[in-house]
């Protein structure tokens, strides 16, 4: 399958309805038609049919998540959009690169383009659960650009990238993020009852852990191994701490 | 000076103020700032102000002609934007080849790019007086792009060619199509009155020998000369018709 099958184009607290018809006609323009949207700012998204010309399609196969985790949970590989070009310790992609690496992570399964939120654009938090993250660069001018003109052109470009032949599939599929979020979940319980994150201070090692399992590409079979592992640690840390 | 200063973007019978706003805005964001309206559908573009969001000064700037000959008069070069990808004997160019093209131009004068009209796009006259048409390729689910994202592809691609180093200008500026549409005017008389076209339809080939004109890239001094020419020559053709 190909990255018009593979893509889905995640909206994060999305709130204009003008935005999301506008995101859903592009998306058709390009051949795309899985959208979700993540923890939207409102549900009256009415008003959107009338700017989504022939892209109905998409809103009606389009789904919700309650947040950004839940709405990556089938994809492989998700890449975040951000304006700005200031990222602690990460280098962003351009939007060249980022339609290159999405197409080639759809040979392991369903890959994501997060865009959002409307008013402040992808926390720090939120950027931390993509892969990458990509800036398209614009002038100090105006910097900021509106959610459904940037979505033009990252989609035109995944379009271009969509036209290439698609890459072999892999032959074993990728670690869904949803397995991944439950395995980070779950090394952070154990890690904190060994002792070995600071209760003050878990994240950064944590995601610095998480980050390096991403890089790893692991296949859903690995990463449900992963799980089990830290499964059993957790109950082999337990009857340590009740028996100490 | 490079494409940022002498990309000149029209937008040819814009009927809608948010459109209007959200390409004032993504002009800001890659950095250009020359907007002309070719032959307005309407004059109530308050509205645009809300969605320039940062491009006030596009808006502040921006010039407003009766005609789309009018709107390209300063320029040496345009390239119109259509949505059909059959074109009478057109090879359309991708958008890459035309954001390269207007870079390679703009070493010779103004350049501009055409986009609209709203409705039903650019009429195959208006894109006759484009030196090139250029198609943003699209699925046949929904192949038609509102203006504002189409604008968004194209400034994008436009912007990274802004980025390189400049080309040398021309040592002899290039002609303006004022001056071209001028040249076309005059040589539809003279030519007619010589019975060398055809009255019931002389478009066609006059379009043909115009285009060799728009092809030999002449220099705004090689214009004037084909313009005093065809003054003589006018006078000449007069002159044997009254003798004989």
């Amino acid at each position: 399958m190909g990255l018009g099958e593979q893509l889905t184009v995640v909206l994060h607290q999305t709130r204009s309805p003008d935005n999301l018809g506008a995101v859903a006609r592009v998306m058709a323009n390009f051949g795309f038609f899985r959208l979700v949207l993540s923890d939207p700012a409102t549900y009256a998204f009415r008003g959107a049919e009338r700017l989504a010309v022939k892209g109905e399609q998409v809103l009606e196969r389009m789904a919700v998540a309650r947040e950004l985790p839940e709405a990556l949970s089938e994809c492989v590989y998700a890449v975040g959009t951000t304006s700005r070009t200031q990222l602690k310790g990460r280098v962003p992609l351009t939007p060249e690169q980022a339609a290159r690496r999405l197409a080639e992570e759809s040979a392991r399964g369903r890959v994501a383009l997060v865009l959002g939120g409307e008013q402040r654009g992808l926390s720090d938090a939120e950027l931390a659960v993509c892969a990458d993250v990509l800036v398209i660069p614009t002038s100090e001018v105006q910097p900021s650009m509106n959610l459904a003109q940037a979505a033009s052109v990252l989609l035109y470009l995944c379009g271009r990238e969509g036209a290439q032949p698609a890459l072999p599939p892999e032959p074993e599929p990728g670690a869904r993020m949803g397995t991944l979020t439950a395995l980070g979940t779950r090394m952070n319980e154990v890690l904190l009852a060994s002792e070995f994150l600071n209760p003050q201070a878990p994240e950064h090692v944590l995601r610095e852990m998480e980050r390096t399992l991403l890089r790893a590409k692991l296949t859903q079979r690995e990463a449900e191994l992963w799980l089990s592992a830290f499964k059993h640690l957790g109950r082999g840390v337990k009857r340590g701490a009740s028996a100490s």
